[in-house]
């Protein structure tokens, strides 16, 4: 189900085109998958989005991330924020650019972790110590 | 403001005691943050909660997250929760672990921009492609 | 699936049988949703439930919110709240009441923004403006 | 407190001064507040924000949704992910672009209308309708 | 800080002030927190929102959940929302109804428990069992 | 859908099979459900979650909670992190250990209260009363 039809490559605006193509070359692949083909019927949405995903996933800034480490983040954030789609579609993008078994028991182990004590500092409300206010300093 | 007092080292129960120790001795510091301050009136819920982030965070498995990539995650999970003491908390420790300004930078961009997609995944209620799923293969 | 069944029309209690009447009344239309046929099974809850939607989404009070709006307003939380069904039902809702592509496109663009902001200043921890204080005014 | 010091006007690096000065023509007033200051740290992301809530915020497309109701959907989303900060300043951006008290008791009753129905659609896992199947269509 | 002022007795409306002595009244105490002083500028809301809360924390219906067990559901959902209010307001509460330490400390357990799980049955997108569909029986 | 394959009996590791064997023997049934298929292709972690869960819920302290209330905090907290799985799961066990029509509606309606109330102090941004403040006392 989906509140929107997915777009088939033959029903998108030249617009749309013109990114899908350049999904397909940044990927090397001729798949296009859904969560594109649904933002498709808002051309402005899908070409802004995509531009931003390309970028801060793609790029690698001197003394930055690299990309793996990037889908990690990705994985962590889409968890928390409940988002089945993103879980699944970063996953594998993830063990697309060699997320080890090892790794992968990794994360998983950090984002229960954090979970758990997110909750417990919530539960109590512990007060943040003056050592971690950057104001401080 | 907290639900609980902090307990000052003088109030410590020597099972809380002994805990406290023991995060000296893997911090090589004095400091104890107030997370453990105010989970010591549970000596037990202390003690497994403290040796699950040692463990968790602290241990190197072959071939899996450094430390620091750790900490990134951790601060990628308690950013997505609204956890603001553990934000705060794992913000300095990732940087005592070595986050340069540069990878903070790119976490910056990674969480932000996974928030956004993600938002947009749930909106559209995109159907997961059927490439995605493990058990397909 | 579900973690109840959901009745139909010939399993009703007699008061979920004129809530069912009132929400058919008020829509115009004989279909009810599964929401309501899930709650069916406590009375009590699926009157008050109805009663409360019926009466904030559907009056209008002088100088306040018109009913797209209000359902434009359903939509974003829902979607911050990953709730699936409500995101499926609510933009259902919008459109029967008018909402436009390009109405859609905006909406799809504030909660993708907000979401990415909202991120940001949570990982940012950005102590509130005092300008913002309605106390201090 | 902060993970970060707010930078203030003299310790800006020139891109950061440009935003800075773009912000303050946009708004028309000389108020640049926390959040910007926060995330000049970084010019980059700072310019990428700016320019994206300026855009979306700002910018009125043909048909698509007024200033005032995207700053009431921006509230709704803020709300929903618990960002205090962006609860405080959108409530005053949305005053500023004249939210009546009407408006504001409607919104209210909207977003905690919305929480109270994601929660019981999710605690008992209503399947969505086939009605509301945008593929089915 | 907040996003309104907090009204103080002299302040109220007629409506707000006898939705004041009703609070006194049932709690048989002067104290009126802060929550309802901020929902008192809209005394419909304020009103509709007592009555509620009244009616579900302080009826006990035959074979349902003690006064006590509620509140422990309170502080569950509250800390999951994050929101910091009603972890204080709702602890508050239950020590008032007889939460003892070692409830707490069970309720701390829980909570952390079911957050970590949580996160790992997001994280890896574990298909529900046909035994817990409801439907299906 | 899953991200991993749900590992049935005959291709488990030693490690594995021991803590199947072990939650056959603490419910008394043959039944293992999906969440730990899913979480036995990582031994290590299986088997430490598995331990606490068991005595998380299994074990009842003196003056703690009994088993069905840990449920139904379960169910909350699940609910609140819109975790489909372990909504599901836990109000079959919650069933299980004896949860009743009655208390299932009192559970309903106390969520979906806090829900709403945690919305609106959220929107709000009420600060919190002195005398919630434990470290005052």
């Amino acid at each position: 189900m989906s509140t929107r039809t997915l777009l088939d490559d033959v029903h998108l605006s030249p617009e749309a085109e013109a990114v899908f193509a350049d999904i397909r070359a940044a990927r090397g692949s001729g798949f296009v998958n859904n969560f594109w083909r649904a933002l498709a019927h808002d051309p402005a949405l899908l070409s802004e989005t995509w531009e931003r995903v390309k970028r801060v996933l793609g790029e690698t800034r001197d003394g930055g991330l690299d990309p793996l480490t990037k889908e990690l983040v990705y994985i962590a954030v889409s968890t928390a924020n409940g988002c089945s789609y993103c879980v699944h579609s970063h996953t594998a993008s993830a063990r697309a650019k060699g997320m080890t078994r090892a790794m992968e028991a990794d994360l998983l182990s950090v984002i229960a972790t954090a979970a758990s004590t997110n909750a417990l500092a919530t539960a109590l409300q512990v007060p943040t110590d003056p050592d971690f206010d950057a104001e401080a300093k």
